[in-house]
């Protein structure tokens, strides 16, 4: 691979940015202006959901934007903070520092540094398949629970009480007992917020297109309530002077765009963080690369998995130096960014750019802002993330799928977010294990008059006493090689006439080094006892292997083509039984 | 299951009880005498290599035997001490304790009870197949390593010497230092002994055959090569008074049987004894299931892998309440019993009555014993354990299963057992994940004139621009599910004008919930683009739980028989053109 090529490959931008035209940046513009109307109160609120200083929620939305439009493959996923990763931040700093130290600060700044650096050493390792680990059904899982934990939390600050906890059974239970602590104003503004962005989801849209907005128009204007909100809040709080009345609010807002900042480079803090950080790359990554696919499969465009890798975590990295915590590919933003008709990640570099010019101009008028309606926003948000219909759907298909699940949902919601999404990623990998440990073996026997061998179960099929034939259906590895030496040692003992044994290897796709030594095993022992052992249908594949091994000189019998030939081979009236005999399959 | 199919289950003694002959316990006390004879050394060696009283070693090696009787399936396992589990023990304990004090008995007893109770749970939980997530390359490694740690630990009571350390690392650098301080009298028996044991074990046998003796008899004589060197040597230090000039003895030996002894009841240290128990468990399970596979084996005889649990774990029950420390099935041994014609598991139950006696009346006599001899005895051992070989096997063979392997020996080595193992069997699952999480996917297209379809790259095919057809060579679950979705998401996007997808899934052995999510991603974003989504060859156990999902009424396309059934509906000409086309296969 020559420069250019190298070049083209790890900046995507070289490739769009040159077809860039003055319609696509007129076009960006508009989208960009859009999206940065709604991100401005995301943005906020999950700073305060990660325990940060509402700016850094600015912060973090501008560098790691114009990072992703540099090094992404995707044309349309926006970047920044989201709730889960959000939720995920303050999980893994609590135990270190106390909101609103700089020692907080500090860390949750460290932690996406750490993250993104992680995520580009993954992207250069070509190690994206690390997010396979995570199976489907423990990130629903996950995502569901983390909501409800979010939405619970979220609820002290919607009625002005107070709660803490790492886990949904602290949340309530240090919530309980304040819940007559409400406060009238607070929840006032929080649950009317609620109510509004409830309403605001399903009946914004047909009251614009009443009006007559346009369609499309209409459809994006619906996606900007939680700044309707922010505004109508703001303004009822300075109009009446509910801060007087003990609602909480956002205060002085530190002006001006962030400056270069280096997280404490301390070995024990960065020890600490290496495995939340680990988990937030990883969930952070599966979340983007999900919406990247889904998006880019609509316009038919290619998204490259390893790339976005590197892009995600030059966003991190981004953020970090730009004083803001760990970021990713947002679904709710990016498919505004989609909808809003964004051609290339040029917008969201103009959206990184209105941001800036808000962080500069907007953040007095953030004072009387209620932090009632941020927390507001973020459960009107990640209530959408809950999908308990998924684990009826889930248990109605498999049962192993449904125990990793409900797994992640219970000790996410008992434990907190490390433990149940290791309890998670554990458990699937074991029950795949434990399926696979004990694979499907057929004791097959021929179909009258064919060269066709069925299950002896299920089928009317012809046996010689003196031949075991057994149809192994299952590739041969570790988990499962001494279930095969033990089926075939107990099926020897219970047919003390058997001579020879066959397996029939049509699905084996590859016998490891485990399985080899169990064969030779079977061979060995079966030749004690005065046995003879065969293999039939050998995939090229592995014959190929077993080429590279003795056990093909050992073994006492053969490798043959089909069954049929080894079983002739071994009974040779068999051709001649076979035509006379009356065909079971009359074609 | 009545009460008498259920008693037989889980007390084999019950089967082979009722054909007990005369002649039978005739044979069996003979094999009896000569196995006593074996074990006594062996028992009092692997006791001081687990930092034990050597009386220890006989506790463990009487009432393990009964037990393993009453319920072993094997008919010629024998349990007891041997030289990995005594490493292991040693390992487990030396954090916890000072060798030579009632804490690290207690613990060692704690520990056996542990390690029986677990493995008695899995037998009746049936989870024979925790023990299959030790590769047999992990094992082999984890054996080999031990082999060389022990071995390097007993130099220095063969030269007389001091060492210690939890690995082989540790071991060298603290006995490097002390080799000026060599025992010349020590070094004398130890390595004397040595030399005869090597020399005992392919030399005996022909000098006792050129005495006349018979074969066989000769054969289990030559086994017996270290109760030889002990005696020969604890009459030299008597004779010579080498005890005086510096050589260890064992000294007073308590006289009399173990009493039942209960180990602390502590929280704290069970806690800490799980993990180490849980490993001596399984890799003392795997180790003596092997053993006893390979010996019914050749007598067509059979084990049952659970039942094998409940008796192992009864064998450690016994240890532990008899003052005894953990023991598994070994393989030198069971050998010698079997080879000495040993009939049912009664001869194991006279072996423990002739180390009772031992204990009883031969105590003193240990007096003198130098403890070089049983280091001696100790390398002699384990030194066949060590098979450097296998690693050349098994590059040759699989590169990932090396992997796995030199990741235990190395680890074994420089960090202990517990790391080894541990980290060995993580790799070996990691590498079979990572392995299955990028299958092999083939473009196929028509072999001409046929009915067949094949991999566009190795076979000249005709392919039809508007469909594409894709071979899935492996079962579909979370590892490989997002790996599908972006190999057809870039197969869509290089080939502008395909109208249909065809998964053909002849290979596809289940799709577990990630891969029905990633399917329905697929064939939703593919609807997106205009494009349908077909499947072909689906498996009927994979067809039944797909109709337990909505995924077929979603599906664009149909599932279709054949591949050429899929092709032909697309595309209806097809079946006319097959039969003009000149035909691939000439047959």
């Amino acid at each position: 691979m020559n420069i250019r090529d190298l070049a083209r490959r790890y900046l995507p931008i070289l490739t769009w940015g040159a077809e860039y035209t003055g319609k696509t940046l007129t076009n960006d513009l508009i989208v960009a202006a859009i999206v940065t109307v709604m991100l401005i109160p995301q943005s906020l609120a999950y700073a305060l959901l990660a325990g940060l200083p509402v700016q850094v929620g600015l912060f973090a939305s501008m560098a790691p934007l114009v990072l992703y439009a540099l090094f992404g493959t995707s044309r349309t996923l926006a970047v920044g903070p989201v709730a889960v990763a959000s939720l995920m931040t303050a999980a893994a700093l609590s135990p270190l520092a106390a909101q609103g130290t700089p020692e907080y600060l500090g860390a949750a700044i460290a932690l996406a540094l750490i993250s993104g650096l992680m995520l580009v050493a993954m992207g250069l390792l070509r190690l994206g398949f690390l997010a396979n680990f995570l199976s489907h059904p423990v990130v629903a899982g996950f995502i569901t629970a983390s909501g409800i934990q979010i939405a619970t939390g979220q609820l002290a600050p919607v009625l002005g009480i107070k709660a803490h906890g790492e886990n949904f059974v602290d949340l309530v239970t240090s919530m309980v007992p304040n819940l007559g602590k409400t406060n009238p104003y607070t929840a006032a503004i929080g649950l009317g917020s609620l109510g509004f962005l409830f309403w605001a989801r399903s009946g914004l849209k047909p009251l614009l297109l009443r009006f007559g907005v346009g369609e499309r128009t209409a459809g994006t204007l619906a996606k900007i309530g939680p700044a309707v909100a922010l505004v109508a809040t703001t303004l009822a709080v300075w109009g009446f002077g509910l801060d007087g009345r003990g609602v909480k609010i956002v205060g002085t807002v530190p002006k001006g765009l962030p400056r270069l900042t280096l997280p404490p480079f301390d070995g024990g803090l960065w020890a600490k963080l290496a495995v939340p950080a680990l988990l937030i790359s990883v969930v952070g990554y599966v979340e983007s690369i999900s919406v990247a696919l889904t998006l880019a499969a609509k316009r038919r465009q290619r998204v490259d998995a390893d790339q976005e890798l590197i892009a995600l975590g030059a966003a991190n990295v981004g953020a970090a130096v730009s004083g803001g915590f760990p970021v990713t590919g947002g679904l709710a933003r990016s498919v505004v960014n989609f909808e809003a008709g964004a051609e290339t990640p040029a917008a969201g570099a103009f959206t990184a750019v209105g941001i800036a010019l808000a962080t500069l101009y907007l953040t007095p008028l953030l004072f009387f802002l209620p932090n009632a309606t941020l927390a507001a926003t973020i459960i009107a948000a990640v209530l959408s993330l809950v999908d308990v219909g998924a684990l009826k759907r889930t248990w109605a298909y498999s049962k192993a799928d449904f125990a990793a699940m409900a797994a992640t949902i219970l000790l996410t919601l008992v434990e907190g977010v490390e433990a149940g999404l290791i309890a998670g990623v554990g458990l699937a990998i074991f029950l795949h294990l434990y399926a696979t440990s004990k694979p499907h073996i057929a004791f097959v026997g021929q179909l009258p008059g064919t060269m066709t061998f069925r299950n002896v179960a299920r089928h009317e099929v012809v046996t010689d006493p003196g031949i075991l034939s057994l149809r192994i259906d299952a590739s041969l590895y570790f988990p499962n090689a001494r279930f095969i030496e033990e089926k075939v040692n107990e099926a020897v003992a219970a047919n003390p006439e058997v001579r020879h044994v066959i397996l029939e290897c049509p699905a084996v796709n590859t016998i490891d080094y485990s399985a080899l030594e169990s064969l030779e095993a079977v061979n060995q022992r079966l030749k004690d006892g005065g046995i003879t052992l065969h293999l039939s249908e050998v995939k090229g594949p592995v014959m190929d292997r077993l080429k590279r091994s003795h056990f093909l000189e050992e073994l006492t019998g053969k490798v043959h083509l089909t069954h049929f030939d080894a079983v002739s081979s071994i009974n040779p009236d068999l051709a001649r039984r076979t035509q006379e005999m009356p065909r079971a399959d009359s074609q």
